[in-house]
């Protein structure tokens, strides 16, 4: 089944890389646009018997590799 | 209004951070995951009158200044 992952900053830390691009869009001309942030977003085939193991093993592969819990909050979408 | 902005790399476009991470999950013991691919979750705030308005406007953000169209696409969702 098809696993969708979304990381972000957790609220509160400093997005540099938002900032940037918030700056980018001022210079052209968007100034209706703020509190830009950046994520990741991971996309990938897990092959599980139930969506209930797959859950639990996209989470285990959350906290260990795809996230940096320290900073970062994971959502999982789409297990189907 | 928020505008939540997924950009991937087009299908056939190499994903050499996406095979990065597919190697960490299996050196990892996750041998039943595959095919990852990493994109970039963009998300910001959006003053606008009409959704339609905000959507054009999202579209023309996206083609300068947030997707590489030659190698990427992207999907706008969640204007509400």
């Amino acid at each position: 089944m098809k696993a969708q992952v979304l990381v972000r900053l957790k609220p509160g830390v400093l997005d540099v890389q938002g900032k940037a691009v918030e700056h980018g869009l001022k210079s052209l001309g968007f100034n209706n646009v703020s509190d830009v942030r950046i994520g990741r977003l991971v996309e990938f085939e897990i092959e599980s018997d139930s969506t209930e193991d797959a859950r639990r093993e996209v989470t285990e592969i959350c906290e260990k590799l795809l996230a940096n819990t320290i900073i970062e909050n994971y959502e999982i979408r789409g297990l189907e």
